[in-house]
């Protein structure tokens, strides 16, 4: 497993070494005693798994405290730009964010601790695929708006395709007025 | 999420529900407390991946004791014939075998609980992704000859692409001899 720290702490990319032969190939995506040694000790309780025809966007969302999750990413086909955004209000880099390709040739995940927003766009149609910390709770859901020029992500797309709930999430700045 | 039970004693057929909408489509794969009130309460400690082109078989296989693995495992692109045979001495349907077709589409997933051999053939180019209740142990790895006349399992193909490995394996009386 080869694993790149970034600039925001805590916040990492993970890539698993694949084993490729005549019938096809084999990884471990996940591997408990693995990810403890590389001191992400993590309980994982519940796997997501979404399609995405390309040029779909979906963020950015977060669940509050206490019911936070922290996130496993991935692709199993396709290719998406993946987006993190940091929300912890104590953090060195709170509002900054980070950007991944996700390439299912390269099996590559990122690791998104709790206490980050989150979304993709898929620059292909997308198998994307995540390993949760915490429970899906439909009550603690939030989101920030994918395009709020605050945030200033560059997500490489002009339109893309985006649900009408993500369509009129709040704004960073609205959202952590108290704090900022 | 839709549950069958088989004829084998702890052997599950599990069919998740899936949202589609314009975007694309979304499911739980796996869900900790969903699983756990369905009386699967588990614990998994690592996560699989293959990728076999049509006409693989891989197989038969299982870990023996203190490192015997409980699986849950389902296809994420292509069709499978998901094959398991119980090797449980005390079971009722000891050297008997159950047959799955795994489809991506249905996103049908089986629970394969520990003292099982497991395998399958890709009938398309094919997806496979597995969650384990114990890590990968290279010494207490086993396995049954895919097609032992014993266990006469129908596969449904007649050339399978078969790795060295497993095209050497034995017998399914020649490794319980001294319990059947
Ligand atoms: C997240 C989630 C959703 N659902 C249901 C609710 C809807 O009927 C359907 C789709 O839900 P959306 O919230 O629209 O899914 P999506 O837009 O894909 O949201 C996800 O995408 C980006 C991720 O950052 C984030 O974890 C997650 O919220 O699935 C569940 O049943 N369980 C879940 O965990
Ligand atoms: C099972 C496994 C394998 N490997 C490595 C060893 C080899 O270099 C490579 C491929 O291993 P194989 O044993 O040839 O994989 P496969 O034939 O796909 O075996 C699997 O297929 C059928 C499944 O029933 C079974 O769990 C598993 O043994 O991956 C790992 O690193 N971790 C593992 O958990």
């Amino acid at each position: 497993m080869q694993v790149r720290p970034t600039a925001i702490d805590g916040l990492i990319e993970l890539t698993p070494r694949i084993f490729h032969d005549e019938r096809g190939h084999f990884f471990e995506s996940y591997n408990k005693p693995l990810f403890t040694s590389l001191g992400l000790p993590m309980d994982f309780v519940q796997d997501n798994q979404s399609f995405s025809t390309k040029g779909v966007l979906r963020g950015l969302h977060f669940q509050s405290e206490p019911f936070a999750q922290g996130k496993l990413v991935r692709v199993i086909t396709g290719k998406v730009l993946d987006v993190v955004v940091d929300i912890r209000p104590d953090s060195a880099t709170f509002g900054q964010h980070e950007t991944f390709v996700l390439d299912a040739a390269l099996a590559n995940m990122v690791w998104v601790p709790e206490g980050f927003a989150h979304g993709f766009v898929a620059l292909e149609d997308s198998i994307f695929s995540y390993k949760c910390t915490n429970v899906y709770n439909k009550q603690a859901e939030g989101g920030i708006l994918w395009n709020d020029p605050d945030l200033g992500i560059d997500w490489g797309v002009t339109n893309p395709n985006v649900s009408e709930k993500d369509l009129i999430l709040p704004t960073f700045k609205s959202l952590f007025a108290k704090v900022s």
